[in-house]
């Protein structure tokens, strides 16, 4: 049985740095199986990857090594660090790009990277994602324990994520991403929400007071008509069918999002 | 041997839905080998995912399975299907998405994918690439026989195509797809021409009249020139050397072409 | 073992050329690792994909066949190549895609790809990735000697970069590449520098005459503040910390550049 590894980066496909991540790996693990997670994120944004990353993880199989970076400050002081869930591992910088989906898996260590015999021979300043994810993560899949690494981290740093908050019947959450639909993806989790599908909300949104039907499916209203409903991640989500209501509505990730049962 | 399963759909790269899908189906079978046609479908451009799927088929080896979705009308009534043909498994929605392409092969049967042994746990109302169709691919991989998954479907839905016509000298077709290149791939094959190589004709597009000639690649003619050929897959082809024959004659997919030999 | 097979190409990956070449490679070697280096070159731009191959090609294992395709003049008296070299295999038409990767690995001979046992059955005028490209990319993955494919080829063509030049205090070389990160990539290799690290250079551009300081990570200087380092490929970098230097500074591939230690 072949072992996956997951990649996430602020890389892009235009340029060699993912393949060069790659072949590092089947350098070290000829049978690794790779699959992209997703090379677009906005460069730097190191939320977007730990969203994208907590959105896919889940389905991946036991075992799957998650590599992941955006890395504003690679080279410098910041740590890099693998985290053994429950699951599998999470393989990156020590800037929350791992946390939130290691969280959901169960934490149960995580340690430095800081073994010279689990990275490139000569290590770059600008690009760890080749020189000591990528070995790393294809050593894990070997079955190099995580303490082999380095000594033990004891609080890897979480992203922050704004909390949804309740108060005189208005829901407040964020925006946490706008995918290649034009869907408004929220913070606000469906156990956030107490009231049944067929309902309309009063949705206040920064912009303008809007009644907008909550059903199951896009196709429940006509083309271009708003909708909300719980996308397939659990989050509530602010919907056109067949349109953008990220243009319509003019939202982008960090945006407020209020939400109000009529 | 390992099997190999195609993925081709309207998600784009920057989203984590596709690598969603490949984690599905590599937890099912972790042997999968999974290959992109491609993603970057026009949204719900049910057609052109149609057109590349065809395209694209035929050079991959038989027992395939090709998933595909761009789908409008998920999570409604619409059906979802698998298509089995003397060469392999397609398997999406009834939309005509699958039709094209399998028809090509030879169609034997197509079954209702409608048992929830063979779906996610959980069905969201959104995603049915992840929650219904990659795991149908994976245990088609894995060998389920096609007739497990639902009843039979008598019908499947083709997609619409204009048929190539020919009256008084005139052939009239439309655009298929203009390719990344900006060469406008026409629906006229090249058995509808009866004319040979060398020759030069007359082309009437909606916008000018021109001269064009017929040759077998694009570098002889100098570059930014016009050109008519066969294209790779058999169609008639019209191009620029090195250059975008879409931006200069202004044609997109579903214009009319008209072509006489001059 | 499994063995890899890299893919280089200007075909972009909204069409499904990319996915046939694929096809045909799995149809013939169905164990075949198989490894996009980018799809995303510029079209017909035969320096850039010589670029990004000799960039990612040093970090593929042994025995790796890269394919590599941006070829203005398919089709015509350009010859089709397997390069040998004595770490692995290159091919693609010769057109000097090949040559610069290949000659860092030590080029032993090249052969002409002739043999139509290891093509397509019927090879189109215009897309010899998918008909001859591939095909040889799998028969070398499956042990099928290169001089099985033709005769030997003496000369194969190098691509031209311009040559680093040094007098009175000052390099010239130019931009090879501008990353997605607007990182300026020029042809100044660390070997030509004689300068440590921490000096602050001169650095003369075309447009204007900038100190910049000289470091080992882009986190060293302030956000959107100049920076030159050496690069994760050894090459001299013009950059801004997480921000683009090209759009800054306004520079392409081809630009030249003077360097002056202050």
């Amino acid at each position: 049985m072949r072992i996956t590894i997951t990649l996430t980066s602020d890389f892009g496909l235009k340029d060699p740095y993912v393949a060069e991540m790659k072949g590092v790996i089947l350098r070290i693990n000829p049978n690794a199986t790779i699959v992209d997670i997703t090379h677009q994120i906005g460069k730097f944004d190191v939320r977007a990857a730990a969203f994208a990353l907590a959105s896919a993880a889940p389905y991946f199989p036991d075992g799957t090594v998650h590599l992941a970076v955006a890395d504003p400050r690679v080279g410098t002081e910041r740590r890099a660090i693998v985290v053994q869930t429950k699951r599998g591992f999470f393989v990156g910088p020590d800037n929350g790009i791992l946390v939130l989906a290691a969280q959901s898996q169960g934490i149960e260590h995580a340690y430095l990277l800081a073994n010279p015999k689990f990275m490139m021979p000569r290590v770059s300043g600008t690009f760890h994602g080749r020189d000591i994810f990528a070995p790393a993560a294809a050593f894990l899949d070997k079955g190099i324990q995580p303490a082999e690494f380095g000594s033990e981290v004891k609080e890897p740093i979480a992203p922050e994520f704004a909390k949804v908050k309740f108060s005189s019947g208005l829901l407040t959450g964020e925006v946490l991403d706008v995918d290649g639909f034009g869907n408004v993806i929220t913070n606000i989790n469906e156990k956030d929400l107490f009231f049944g599908e067929g309902k309309e909300f009063d949705v206040e949104l920064a912009i303008a007071k809007l009644k907008i039907p909550f059903r199951k499916t896009y196709a429940q209203v006509k083309p271009k008509e708003p909708i909300i409903l719980i996308g397939s991640h659990g989050f509530l989500e602010i919907a056109l069918n067949q349109d953008s209501a990220a243009e319509k509505f003019n939202l982008k990730a960090g945006d407020k999002i209020k939400v109000k049962v009529a």
